[in-house]
Parts: C-alpha cells; sequence; structure tokens
C-alpha cells in the first residue's frame, strides 16, 4: 500500500499516483461520471471516475472498472475508505483546485445507508450522534483550537517553571461544604465526593512549597440547571502561586496566560475560525480593564439597567453591560471586576483589612463570567473564623484547615471553565457545542 | 517589599541586599549566632544572625536586634517567612557557597512545634501529612519531573498534529463491562459510572474524523487491592491513531514518544535525578526491542523460572526476567511483549487472520509493564462477535457499538499508567511515592 497523504498536502503535491484516506461526505452519482467528496481530518478533495456502465445490449466491459463504478454508486455518506488514484491540479475544480483520477477503492468500514442526523438537526439530536457530529469542519476545528489554547496555557507555565498536578477527584469530605455533590459508595463502608474543583489541593502544592502549580482537568457538580453555560462535569483550567502581595498578583498572571495563549490561537487558526465562523479573534493587549464591583454596578445603573439582584452582585444582564462598558470605553473585551463583598465569596477568600471587601476578582470575557480568582486567606485563625461565619463546620473541614496549621505561604490562584472560554470565543450559545461530550442532568450518554 | 529572589538565583547574584522567601527546614540557636536553613521551590540557603540576647546584668541593648534574636529562637520547623539581609558569598559556606545576613524575618504563617512526620516515617503517616512530606527536596523533584515529562509528550503530540481531548468520565454504560466500577446515583433516577479509561472515547474519536488523539486524564478502577502498583483513582496517558496498518504503527509512535519525553527529563533533571535517587536516566533508543508473547514464555523458561500462570500470559516475575533478558541482550530498559491469546485480551482487540493472536502488546519498562496497547477491531459484525464471544451484552455496549456503525477508519492506541512510569524512574517501590495524593481502598483524605 503507497503511504497516505493527508488532504491539505496534495495543492502542494506534484501531479502523480497518490493515495489518501478518509470518509465520504458526497456522491454525486451521474451517469457517465462520478464524483465523491472525501474528507479526511485536514480537509476535503474531489475523487473523480468516470462510470463504466453494464452495456444494455450485452457488450462486453471491463470487470475492475464495472466494479468501481457500482462500489461509489453504493457508497453511503459517512464511509471510511482509502482512495488510490492520479493526482491532477486543475483550477476549474472548486474545492482546492486539484482532484484524484481514481483508480481504486478500498472500503475500511461502510456507514449503515442512513445518516441519523444531518448539520441542521437539533442540538439534542447531534449530540445522541456526536461522533458524526464531530465530523463537520467546524465542529472538529473547535478541538483543533482547544488543543492549541491548552498546549500554549501550558507552554507558559512550564515556561515559567510552575508543577503540574493531577490531584484526586475522589475525596472524603466535600471540598467547598456546599451543596451540588455527586456521592458514592465506597468500598462498602465509606462515601466519597466527587470533586467540584481542585481547591483544597492547589491550596495543600502552596503548604508543600511548589511554589507555583497548574492542572487541568475534569471537576464535577451535582447542578440541576438546564442552562446553556452549565454542566455536570467540565473541564477546569486551575493554578495557584504562592509568595503574591495581592490578588492582583493572580490577575496580572492570568491576563499574561491568556494573552499567550489567544495570540497562538490567532496565529495558527485565525484564518480558519474567520472562514468558519466569521469570528475575528482578537488577541488582548496587558494590563486588561480592572473595575471594582461596586463602581462597575454603578456604571452599569448609568447605563439605564437596573440589577434586580440585591446581593451587590452583577446578573448575566448586568456582567453583558459592564463588557459592553469594557469594549466602548477600553476597547477590551475582557474584564477584571474586583472587591466582592465576603457574602458573595466562599470563606477563604482572603479580606481587605480597610474594606472589609475580598481580595478577589472575576474575569468576563465578551459578557460572561470565566473565572474567579483571588488571594487565599492564610492564617488559620483568620481561616476559621471566616468558615464558621459562614456556618461550615470546622471539623468537616478538618483536612484542609491542617494545611495551614504547619506553616503556609501567602498564595491565590484562580479557576476557569475551558468549554466557557472556548463557547465565547467561538460565539456560540452553549457550551455543549465546545464541549467533546457534553454531561448534564439528563445526559450521560453516549 | 524588595523583590524576592529564588535560593537558585542567589549564587549568581552581587553580595548586597536581598529578600528571600521559604520556609523553616532547620534552626541552630547558639549563644552567640544563629542559624537558619530556609527552603524554598528551587533549593535552600542559611540564613545568620549573631544573637543579641538580654543581658543578664540589665544593660541597655539594640530593641530590634533582641527581637530579632528572640523570633529567631522560637521559629518553629515549616514556619513560611520572608527574610531580608545581605547576602554574602563565601567559599567556606557548604550550602551553596552563600549565606545572608539577616536584616529582618516577617512570617507568613508560623507553623505548629511539633511536626507530626519526619522524613524517615512509614509510608502510610507520610501520606496522611502528605502536605509537609512532599517540602522533602526528593518528594517534590518527583512532581517537577513529571512536569517535564507530560509536557514532552504533549509537545510531541502537538507538533505531529494530535488533537487533545477531554472524554467524560461519568457514562452511562460500563466502559468494558466488567467489574471494579464506582457507581453513583445521578439525579435520582439513573445510575453513572465513573470511567475505567477512555477507550470508548477514544475510538469515537476515530468514528469523529479526528485522526489523531491524546488525554492525560483521570480514571477510576473500584478495584480493591493493595498493591504497590494499584490505585483507585489514576493519571492514564492515552492515545489513538487512525490509519494504521498494524498495532506496530501504535509501538513505534509510542517508542518515539517515550524517547522524546525521557530525553527531555534527562536534558532538566538528570543531574538531580542521580544527586537524590542515585538513578542514570537512560534515554531508550529506538526502536525497542519487540518479543512474542509465546516466545518470550519460551525465554523466560529458558532461564529458569516455570511461570505458574496457566492462561498463557507473564506473571510479574515472568515480566520481570524477560525484562532482564531484553537489558541483557539488547541493553534496553523496554521491551514490547506482542501477540496476545484472545482469552487474555478485551473483546475491542484485532485478531490475527492467520494467527488468531491478537494485534496488540504489552510494554515493559525496567520489568513492570506500563502500557496495553492494540489495534482496535472496527469491524462491527467482527466486534460484534466477539463482545458475545466473551459473554457481553450488546445491548450494554450500543452507544459503542453505533460508532462502528457509521463508518470508522482502522484504528490503534495504547493506554499507560503515569503513576507506573514515575515508579519505575524514580526506582520506587509504590506508586503512592510518586502519586501527588494516593487513593485507595483505605484511603481517601487528605
Amino acid at each position: 500500500m503507497s503511504e497516505r497523504v493527508l488532504v491539505d498536502q496534495l495543492q502542494s503535491r506534484e501531479d502523480g499516483p497518490v493515495s489518501i484516506s478518509g470518509w465520504v461526505e458526497t456522491v454525486r452519482d451521474q451517469k457517465k461520471v462520478q464524483f465523491v467528496i472525501l474528507r479526511d481530518e485536514t480537509g476535503a478533495v474531489q475523487l473523480v471516475n468516470p462510470a463504466t456502465r453494464p452495456d444494455p445490449d450485452g457488450g462486453e466491459q471491463d470487470a475492475d472498472a464495472l466494479a468501481l463504478t457500482a462500489l461509489i454508486s453504493e457508497l453511503s455518506t459517512g464511509t471510511f475508505l482509502t482512495a488510490t488514484g492520479e493526482l491532477k491540479h486543475d483550477e476549474r475544480v472548486k474545492l482546492g483546485g486539484v482532484e484524484i483520477k481514481l483508480a481504486g477503492l478500498e472500503v475500511a468500514a461502510a456507514a449503515l445507508p442512513e445518516t441519523p442526523i444531518a448539520s441542521d438537526s437539533g442540538l439534542d439530536k447531534r449530540m445522541d450522534w456526536r461522533f458524526i457530529d464531530l465530523r463537520q469542519r467546524r465542529n472538529a476545528l473547535i478541538f483543533r483550537v482547544s488543543t492549541t489554547f491548552e498546549h500554549a496555557m501550558r507552554s507558559y507555565w512550564v515556561e515559567n517553571d510552575y508543577v503540574e498536578l493531577h490531584t484526586p477527584k475522589l475525596m472524603s469530605t466535600p471540598a467547598e461544604g456546599n451543596a451540588e455533590l455527586f456521592a458514592l459508595e465506597y468500598f462498602g463502608e465509606q462515601t466519597a465526593y466527587l470533586a467540584q474543583s481542585p481547591q483544597h489541593y492547589k491550596q495543600m502544592a502552596q503548604a508543600a512549597g511548589f511554589g507555583k502549580i497548574f492542572e487541568i482537568g475534569d471537576v464535577f457538580r451535582a447542578d440541576p440547571s438546564f442552562t446553556s453555560r452549565h454542566a455536570t462535569e467540565f473541564t477546569s483550567v486551575d493554578a495557584e502561586i504562592s509568595w503574591i502581595d495581592s490578588y492582583d498578583d493572580v490577575a496580572r498572571m492570568q491576563e499574561e496566560l491568556l494573552a499567550t495563549a489567544i495570540q497562538a490561537v490567532a496565529d495558527k487558526h485565525g484564518a480558519e475560525i474567520k472562514e468558519l465562523f466569521d469570528i475575528d479573534v482578537v488577541v488582548p493587549t496587558v494590563p486588561f480593564p480592572r473595575i471594582p464591583l461596586a463602581e462597575a454596578r454603578e456604571i452599569v445603573a448609568a447605563r439605564g439597567y437596573a440589577i434586580p439582584r440585591t446581593d451587590g452582585d452583577l446578573d448575566p444582564e448586568g456582567e453583558r453591560q459592564i463588557s459592553a462598558h469594557a469594549l466602548e470605553t477600553y476597547g477590551h473585551e475582557f474584564v477584571f471586576i474586583t472587591d466582592y463583598h465576603p457574602e458573595i465569596r466562599p470563606f477563604y477568600h482572603m479580606r481587605n483589612a480597610e474594606t472589609g471587601l475580598t481580595n478577589s476578582y472575576d474575569l468576563l470575557f465578551k459578557g460572561v463570567e470565566i473565572t474567579t480568582g483571588a488571594q487565599r486567606e492564610h492564617r488559620i485563625d483568620v481561616l476559621e473564623a471566616q468558615a464558621t461565619e459562614k456556618g461550615l463546620s470546622l471539623e468537616g473541614l478538618e483536612h484542609y484547615l491542617d494545611f495551614f496549621r504547619y506553616g503556609v505561604p501567602p498564595h491565590g490562584g484562580f479557576g476557569m471553565g475551558l468549554a466557557r472560554v472556548l463557547m465565547l470565543m467561538f460565539g456560540q450559545d452553549s457550551i455543549r457545542e465546545v464541549t467533546f461530550l457534553f454531561r448534564g442532568p439528563t445526559r450521560l450518554a453516549p
């Protein structure tokens, strides 16, 4: 068998014999000529075959040619095959300016004739048949971009001497002491909980003296909501660093990280994202704008939107409004909102001694929150008091609190939902579109 | 506050004022002079302070000097602090040839005076206090090496156009249809299972036309065993590629991957691994030796070891024997064992039409299995027959089998336990030593 050539290598290749492998996107079975559009992970190419039909008058014909024509007539969409033939450059061919005159086809696995979904099927139906849905170029691109984005983030961290962690997802106690926890029987005696975040453990790494750490891994939320932004399992991008002076050290790391990673995406995929999604990937400048929450609420009010929430936070429309403000005022798609009231923050956020507000931020991207970051409270007495104030049992937090009793540096970090970033980057309405296999309250398969 | 300098930057820095941050490793509180060994994530340095004690005769003394001396006398091991002072190069100082004459100390968090473990405490006790255990230079190095190793693997894949996946860990059906599954109630109505491997989903990515994929992620096994090689949760390194001709295409990718990643480890950490573990990191040459299982058993028998297993597989001592053979014969720490009988392989391994053996391999490293790889059966009729033969219910495999009904390329891949590789690389007896936080049947905390 001759060596497989990828479709995106064809244009720069000289005319001559070639072998490509992929799946059938369409077949045009005309009387005198047959066309097959074959797609692989790099592109699509037209295969052409002069049809040889059985002679109605019973005249003799080339058996191989008859067989090839019959094989093409029977090809179903999605059939994976290897095609051999003669590559020919031809400007008139719209698809890449090349075509392959077929010499032979070897079917690896024939698809059932009826494809259960079309590209315009409903989202839920497409998720039932996600492996077919992902054959679409637009959908596959999302995961190539995600690969580039993640690798650029990890490269940034590795170049800056961070340690990569894989924290456990099975825990004996809830990580944040609240609801939305999946529980399971653990060898008949214990109950294990699925981690909602690596929060405890990335802080533990600070007490271990690791200095700077990151993790990109799965987290779980038994969250019954069906919104377009929530999932019961998702990929969390986390980092935590020691010896910070302020949460702003965390924010500065995150903005550098994102600028670097989005630059990598723009460089490698900008043109294709523009072509397929009509979106310009804007590489953000640093620093990102920063607006204290109280000021953000005033700005939103001045824009004529009355936030209905009474807890002092922004609501989704408030987030869109303040993002619109940041775009109009600073030309920026990102904005940090800072200084949240402790009531709407977890107990482990450090509080400013003067204002009483937390040393924390949310990061909004194109109007949606993608991150919470903070300096953590590392003083055990203050931490215990804040936990008690929130009504948490110190006993349930025993293992976590131990991390602070035997020495710990000042530290802080952030957590970021990968799918949210991708959803916004691609202008999608739902994280389902940018998740390989979405998991929700009624979605555990395939 | 002056800018933090890392300990490993001190040697190349000129004498003068400096600020460093880390934790107290030891204090030598002599009458006339005090020494503190301070460690950070890059090394350790000696701090020195001429002691100023209260004058027994009540003479007046510098209050700041008295306070600093008293503070040092009270320092407990593990206390995290920032030290400022004058850096001085001095050849007589064994620890790096530098010391810092203290001007001031700022304690970030004082450790409780009694450290609950020592470096020679038992493994279980050390795991109870893992965050203290990880402050040891040897233990921390393992995770820096793991970071380098993983990043080199991902870089290899990204440079070769692989797509990174995050497959779901919550599944509606068992992935491989056998025992050792964790189950949990899912919103009161359904049962979810925790993925034992990404096997189904990395194959799904092949049906989706992704071509080449990788994932480094968590998997779960409700395995009640207490061996040094097993855990209930571990990090699995997985890859899967399309359009292979044979399982050997997978083996070739894996050996290139490992040679590249181990080269990166040797380059960056070889000297430190030698210093702390007395182990030479050997960069493997490619190709790795390959020995069919039947031949391996003969070689082991000829070496005088009678394998007690009757199923045709190697046992742990057999694996050590064949690895010793590979080292003696080929000078190689790795060896592929190939062509396993279907009875000891999962149903989805493709079988050789002539021999009836599976197109699969195990990879041994220093005498221990670290990987199973295989070409997968992609023909739906054969796959169904092999599943039925293994006593599996096709109904339970419905979603998986769908991947093969709508077209799929020939494909194969491997799964590799990250902790096993690290355990062997560092000559450790247990994966517990190389796992950030081990999870076993009786170990869910911290």
